[in-house]
């Protein structure tokens, strides 16, 4: 990562403000040959797209994908693909007020101290905007999986809202597609649906969220340790998501309560390789996979932009009372389950792409010629 | 991050397995004409060091450091600086019943399967040895921040171990170097003590732990967005110490129950700049740092190596029981302290040049002049 | 450099096909607070641009460059700026039938051996339009480092053409402008000028040449050793043009004929600092600038594309003879020229942040005190 | 290429100065399972040492390398492996007197602006003796290049002494480990020993070289354009080693004199493949490897070092005349052969990882069926 670049070999730029004329995503490193047209990443960004659902902002934006380079008859090129999203709805008087004050809980203030200036309209490169790009860079990712890896599935729900958990006994992953939160648990969605109504209309509020990401199809051996390990990109990952402030794998910080005993993974001979007992590891030991599933689990904070004034500053120092108007999610982790998805996907084949390129794709054996 | 070496302009490249004849950091990108000798280093491994104290592995390694270039005169000269730590007390013989069996928790099977090989003396390059060389790159990031931030202090401590968490209320910063835990708290040490001599005697287990690490006196300004966040690089850095399953900013997995109104760390004209009412961000919003303490934690898993049976397969894939005699941490945790200081310094130092590249250091304004 | 980005700190990614809907850059980490629109970058569009004089290709594109991201209100924001140009005369019908065929000189046949496909529109990724988006890029870096080292002059030209050299004796700056060469050298242009419409027309045949590209006030200091030295950089973006085979740093390789008491270039102390009695180091020492003119110099074979039959295979391995018709330049050094001046522009930029990341731009000093 | 690092992924790093302790190549990104031990490498190190024939420096070093980590039983593990040359010949005394002087050609006033400050023994870091940890990591990419292509030929040798060139007619590749040139032409040496003599002797002089290398059976598709084209990075990797100061590729600076339909290489279908008719464009098309010769040639610069005393300053500002006394080799390009073969190896053994990560190795198909 450096920059606005992410990955080794599958390399993601995202570039673009909330409210220019347009953003998108560099993705330079894809494998030649794979088919793809803007019908392959459109339905990833329209999952994501805010005004979907009563849940999210009512912002209305078509987020249109356009390729711009990079395939030719329908096949990617092995040259850098250009996705651009024009921005169609701007309405950037909505934030002109916002200029001159640094709205607690954004990036207002530290992009000012750190830059000198930034761009206010509706939260410049620091807006969670710039989200949809790596959406659309995920899709590109899916269609290399697909494939290279036809059996790899990847997940996302959400586990948590505010104090609220699902029950995972009623998990249920055909449900994650039928209700506004991205939840596979049935039971709580009207309960959800009302809290949240209550928080934004009533409390002027908003609230936080716990996503997990899993992947199934994972082959052993992907990731680059010491510092390229596997867990390691995945925490980077998400740790870059907008107001994401805790990532964990598998057991995650549940891990410190634990014995040795109950955290080992124990390992059985399977049919087709080895099997584990458990998965407290999340699928990565060593910062390699394991062949298990892999499990990512993470936090947003609630949205910083609320209706309920907050205390803060101008510009001139002076003190003011920030109350933000517009358009807002009441619970940015809803739109982060897509998100997350898109970058486990771009982690994956970066990191497949890597594990070629080093050990050539061969895996060491266990049998008994091992 | 890439394979084995992390950071932007000042670059760290660990090398070396458990029971090789060394191992060492190639450390890139030090300003020149920083004051360095094996002196500011030799403290902070003497902290990490094993055999140190009751709590954890009676190996003993003198862990000495040796600079083999980059410094003249006492001085950095901006040339690579090679720190190598040569293994004295080997003991390749309490390991060699495990080159042929993969250990429950370990990264033997991943490292097989990827690499086809393995080098199965002390867990090769995966032991937590390895983690030394970051501590000895940490010594030299240390002696240029004390050079170029002069009001910086990186203080790490335990928080939790297994189910039990200090008491912030009796916070001692002075009680950490005092006790065999580096816990701010002394009214927990002799609870602990007594609750992991049991752990490992009697109960033949390990157990996890969390550890927090605060930066104060860090300038605003740090981090480069969207990629290079702050947040992004240190949940990298503590991600891939070994054993850790999760890392936390500031609220951490908290946050997600909170609401927007609780969540806004809200802002206030000091005499000297911008203060904040709270910390719920950990010193970071949207991805730089605002001048506030910089706060991260992280979960240690508890250690693999334990005297009770775990059930696992050997390499030709025979049900196996797995009982790790030899000298183990039974809390790993306790010496990921002084690792995790040390990932922040690296990370903090990387973050003021990266910075003073691209922004030349200069800050915006805020003010009647603003 | 990596796939399709260059640049250590100020890092530019092309994107594009010659024939695909557009083409452009993404800049990553140019410095904040830099005044830039679309009217600083398009002057040096215009001077590569196809079409402009007699000498280079009839294609006619506009090639306006649109600035998509990273400027806010006239200033950079310290963001990716996103550089698209619009591809409006692209006249696929021209090139259809080298789908099925490779022409001699051309990437065609090594990109269907590495990627299996290829754009063969107009040479797709592989055309020297590419350069198009570099010359943006340069615009870039040219704004900033309008700003950071105001008197830094970079000056490019063609110093041989075929085997016609200019007479340096006669070197004029002012000259470059005038003429369709960017030659330095009045006494030229009528010969180069007929031979070149006679190599064309008469034996439908192209010739190579040399360009020259001098910077003036390069402060001492930049590069970084060992393996980003400044000559390194330099000579990698150069080689990184279409059509050039060598590359030459001050004395180039005439250095070889050199002894020791020729080449080196002393020193003795001036007014404001050291200066040099001669140039062989081109302005660089130990990979560093040493504050005398950078010079460069670079060979760019013939054009490939020429109407006199060639002897190739087609994709079916069966002898065909390729005659190259369209609009191609029959000396693509000529349009080197700005395109050189880019990439000088942007390594120093480049390495001007790298060094005032590492030292602070802090330099050692020369005189009593020293 | 970043600071002391080059490769994407078979990644160096070097580290050390002329008179340290020790210098080194920590060499990251090695594939697994290669057979690799010190007798591998010592050969190549061998070849470059000083003091080995009558034409170079007379400093005595032994130069033995020392694995330090990344090999286990004899095979690599895909770990960091860390070579190790200690320094035992040192005789810092011959270099006390440069400290506060600068020797014209030398990287000493560079590094004393750039840094503030330097070693000055033996030049430091900028001392050739840096290319003795390339040569050692060039014995690991062979050795990984004789497993992964075992056809692959590296060869290297002098074309140009001073004015004095090969004849290539009577090239034979058996004659260049027979004299002291590595030169493939016996008619030459008894009259390059005599002027080296002389020039050494009598005349206090040093003269420059041009160097050629040559890899035959480089796998068509190598090279990953734009930015990190084969030819690229074989022009920064001749480049970055010292007092290099131009690179060509096949043709080179001659390429501009020629005519496109001189310059285009032919292709006609081979029994096993296509095949050129000629190879004017040194194996490479587009940044990317044909499957023909891949050919590389380099000028050295004269050695600084010489008896004729030279103008210069020293730190004060004050006049100074320069003599370097020491043991030097009178032409540097001499012991650049090995260091350049060693570049060739790593620069392919790299693109061959890379190529595989993005393409899995696949080669486009020609013929009946293409």
């Amino acid at each position: 990562m450096s920059f606005n670049t992410f990955g080794h070999l599958f390399r993601v730029t995202t570039w673009g403000e909330s409210h220019g004329p347009a953003l998108g995503a560099t993705v330079d490193g894809c494998p030649p040959g794979i088919a793809l047209d803007e019908s392959l990443i459109q339905p990833f960004l329209d999952r994501r797209r805010p005004g979907l659902n009563a849940m999210t902002t009512q912002r209305q934006e078509p987020d249109r994908v356009r390729i711009l380079s990079g395939v030719y008859e329908g096949r990617t090129t092995g040259t850098p693909i250009q996705l651009m999203i024009e921005n169609t709805d701007q309405r950037s008087r909505d934030y002109s007020e916002i200029a001159r004050t640094f709205r607690p809980g954004h990036a207002d203030l530290a992009y000012h101290l750190k830059y000198g200036l930034r761009d206010p309209r509706g939260g410049g490169r620091s807006s969670a905007r710039e989200t949809a790009a790596r959406v659309a860079a995920g899709g590109v990712a899916r269609a290399a999986l697909s494939a290279l890896l036809p059996d790899l599935e990847i997940l996302g729900y959400m586990v948590q809202m505010g104090a609220k958990t699902i029950d995972r006994s009623r998990f249920d992953a055909d449900e994650i597609a039928r209700n506004d939160f991205f939840v596979p648990d049935a039971g709580v969605v009207a309960e959800w649906t009302e809290y949240l109504r209550r928080l934004r209309s009533d409390a002027h509020d908003s609230v936080g969220a716990v996503v997990e990401v899993v992947a199934r199809g994972v082959p052993a051996g992907l990731g680059a340790p010491i510092y390229a390990k596997l867990d390691t990109d995945l925490a980077a990952a998400m740790m870059s998501i907008n107001a994401v402030k805790g990532v964990e794998i598998g057991a995650g910080m549940a891990a410190a309560e634990l014995t040795g005993t109950q955290n080992a993974d124990e390992i059985r001979m399977g049919e087709t390789g080895p099997e584990f007992l458990s998965n407290h590891a999340g699928g990565i030991l060593g910062g390699i996979s394991t062949g298990q599933e892999v499990v990512v689990r993470f936090a947003v904070k609630p949205t910083s932009s609320i209706l309920t004034p907050r205390r803060s500053i101008d510009i001139e120092g002076n003190p003011v009372d920030v109350v933000t108007k517009g358009r807002h999610d009441p619970c940015v982790g809803i739109r982060a389950v897509p998100v997350a998805e898109a970058m486990m996907a771009c982690v994956l084949l970066d990191h497949l792409l890597l594990d070629r390129g080093q050990t050539g794709g061969q895996r060491g054996r266990i049998g008994p010629q091992g």
